[in-house]
């Protein structure tokens, strides 16, 4: 992994996540998501779930019994200065992940285009609000390194204007709006294809970070 | 499913969230989620990943096979008036929940007790600051319920306090502070076991549902 890249001295498009591999890790995190989706979507009724909750849990046993210990795990996660492969937003090693591929503009904004299904479901139809938050949170700090302030969220205000659907396309944006000493100002929105604000977000951030594991 | 309990008449500790149950789906669902982590935790570098891809894209396969159409399957999820089984907090059926249980208090608060793991890491070894906003989005829309004045989230503003850990024992909290006609403002925090604030959040939710799909 290298550095963060940053608008200044980036081309616009520049990819700010992890880019798509085709590692075996990756296929198998594709996969597993299909698998979120599938669960809620087949029939409840039908005679072979609880051969399917067999055969994940064998799958589950096998990849447990090659797991290193979780404090090692940590630190090969962590390594390098790089965008992360394992976060719950962007990451191709995480499935809770839609994943999002966030681009960095040339004006200073970043944005990431989305369809989100049933495993992101709030209200009948929508996506649940606070996945709206999750996705926001995320982006805006995506925001902040390509802007070149990296820091860890204070505060988070979300403002819901309407719904927003699932089996749409969406786009999240964000930006840095202003740098006072260690604070960072990020808003942020998503908006369907026609360009409805459905969620807006103004946050606040400081320029501190956990240590990284070794 | 039945209508929503209320701290008017329902004991002290009412479980608000779908029953733990046995049925095969709930099974199939809780050994995925233990294939999320370990496909987190486990050995990059084992040379059987590229099988499990295979597996689980066969798995997958199979249930979409026998998936019901979208339309239909909403239908379903949203009959009857009680909680859901199928929402990324709480629900028994959606990979995506840790799941929360969460019971509702005769002090008219609700709580959820749960510890979270890799899936859910921000920060080094912390949990993802959208995470708690989502895991608070959901458990205040629950406290709501539980007052009787079920709402859409208007705003949520939420505060990090101090990083969130990962692998402890941590307390979601909410209640309902004031009703003003259709604004109902709610607020909630994370604590860990031995008490100390990692996130609050202070929210207006406004008295509209949307339509149960039929």
């Amino acid at each position: 992994m290298t550095a963060h890249p940053t608008a200044n001295g980036s081309r616009d498009g520049t990819v700010l996540t992890s880019p798509p591999a085709d590692a075996p890790i990756d296929r198998a995190t594709a996969q597993a998501r299909r698998l979120v989706e599938a669960l809620l979507r087949t029939d409840r009724t039908r005679g072979d779930l609880a051969a399917v909750a067999d055969e994940l849990g064998r799958i589950a046993d096998q990849l447990e019994a090659h797991a290193p210990d979780v404090s090692d795990r940590l630190i090969d996660m962590w390594q390098g200065e790089g965008v992360t492969r394992h976060d719950p937003v962007t990451g191709p090693e995480n499935v809770l992940a839609p994943p999002l591929v966030i681009h960095g503009r040339a004006d200073g904004s970043v944005d990431a285009t989305v369809t989100l299904g049933l495993p992101y479901q709030g209200p009948p139809g929508h996506v649940h609000g606070g996945v709206s938050a999750l996705l926001l949170d995320h982006v805006l700090g995506v925001a902040n390194a390509w802007a070149g302030h990296s820091g860890m969220t204070a505060q988070l205000s979300v403002r819901y204007r309407r719904p927003t659907p699932l089996f749409e396309s969406l786009t999240v944006r964000a930006r840095v709006e202003e740098v006072d000493g260690r604070k960072i100002r990020t808003t942020g929105e998503i908006t369907t294809a026609n360009g409805d604000a459905c969620v807006t977000v103004d946050a606040l951030f400081v320029t501190a970070m956990l240590p990284r594991p070794r």
